[in-house]
């Protein structure tokens, strides 16, 4: 049975931007390509989705082998459709953005992919149009994570608020406040304060917090204002 | 050359959200599906990409063909992939949002496709997983008429504060505070005062504004809070 004569069968590639955070610098995982065309460059980690696979499963599947962790932040992004995209054949692109935190990947799989975390300022030329992708998804994270919790997303189990501050500096390349800062996120109600200090620092040591779990799905499409007012009328 | 031989090449749709405001309700624009397979029902505006097109120019040529309109707001909203979602043949849909000022469509280009304008609350049972996409549009038309001034785009050339004050009491389903909404609006500096009143009202007369499309192009990324605190922490 073919209801739909006239129309194209179309090849669909999902590709995954994933944003890690290690402490100073937000990072991006990328691979180099063992495959034609565009072999030995740098890239995207992507795939094409399969005839029997839902869309949210090969973008799963894709993240899952590069990284192996499931259950991580992901949400689909944009779909890139010029007709010229990839050279090789007409390829529309569903992009998916994933935040991890940076020891929780997998060495092992990356490795075997040729993947590298790459700091944003010194990201290597991408093929076809992944920096156009990866552009957008900065945006996108500046965005969101000035309105809501996803910032969360990119740290360790158990943070300080200094912390915290420098993952939002390393979002927006900008110094922020401490004081207001601070004063911010503790009114989100969202961190449980855990009564231990961090024992890593060598100066002042800091409260260290945990995400209160139940509340952050309850509030996640709430919206705060996390950045300074002045950054936001722009 | 097949550079990617086990790659399925799969159908893909456009379907379109097109949302417009007659003063009074926000309105959806819907067809009567002429084709098989659910030949008579009610579904999104829709048509397959291409394989000579771009995405976003597929978006545009089905939204000319239903409504007569050009450069009218549009973005992408998201890309269903489920198996199954057309029982006919494996589909995934890219979905596009459109916001018109209701008086703009081409009548005979509506009626000639079988269109109707539907308020919200109205809507009858659609197609497919076009009532989940319908869904995501209206929480997306929230969530951004919060923050940025697209609700602009749903009217017409010169308008009035209670009319911008309807149209949003339309959206969120809420009545909103006079002096504050009228406080918020004016503040953006996006109106741009005519000098004229409205002479169709029977009661006061309202002064007639217009947007500053220069700021508002400007100032479209910013973003501001339109809505009460309290709808947005909840």
């Amino acid at each position: 049975m073919n209801n739909y004569p006239q129309a194209s069968r179309i090849l669909l590639a999902i590709d995954c931007i994933i944003f890690g955070f290690d402490g100073k610098d937000i990072k991006l995982l990328l691979i180099k390509r063992n495959f034609e065309p565009e072999k030995g460059k740098w890239s995207l980690m992507g795939g094409f989705l399969n005839a029997d696979e839902d869309l949210s499963d090969g973008a799963a599947r894709i993240l899952y082998n590069l990284t192996g962790l499931k259950n991580i932040y992901v949400e689909q992004l944009e779909t890139y459709g010029k007709i010229n995209r990839d050279p090789a054949e007409r390829t529309v692109s569903v992009v998916f953005f994933a935040l991890i935190q940076i020891d929780d990947h997998d060495s092992e799989a990356v490795k075997s992919h040729n993947a590298s975390w790459i700091t944003l300022e010194n990201r290597p030329a991408l093929i076809f149009d992944h920096e156009e992708m990866v552009c957008k998804a900065i945006e996108h994270l500046k965005y969101k994570a000035a309105l809501h919790p996803i910032g969360f997303e990119l740290l360790p189990e158990f943070f300080t608020i200094p912390q915290l501050q420098k993952l939002y500096e390393a979002i927006y390349s900008i110094p922020l406040d401490r004081r207001n800062f601070s004063r911010k996120l503790l009114s989100t109600g969202l961190l449980i304060d855990t009564g231990s200090k961090n024992s890593n620092s060598t100066t002042k040591k800091a409260t260290l917090y945990k995400l209160d779990e139940v509340r952050y799905k309850e509030k996640f499409h709430s919206f705060w204002n996390f950045m300074p007012d002045s950054m936001k009328q722009s």
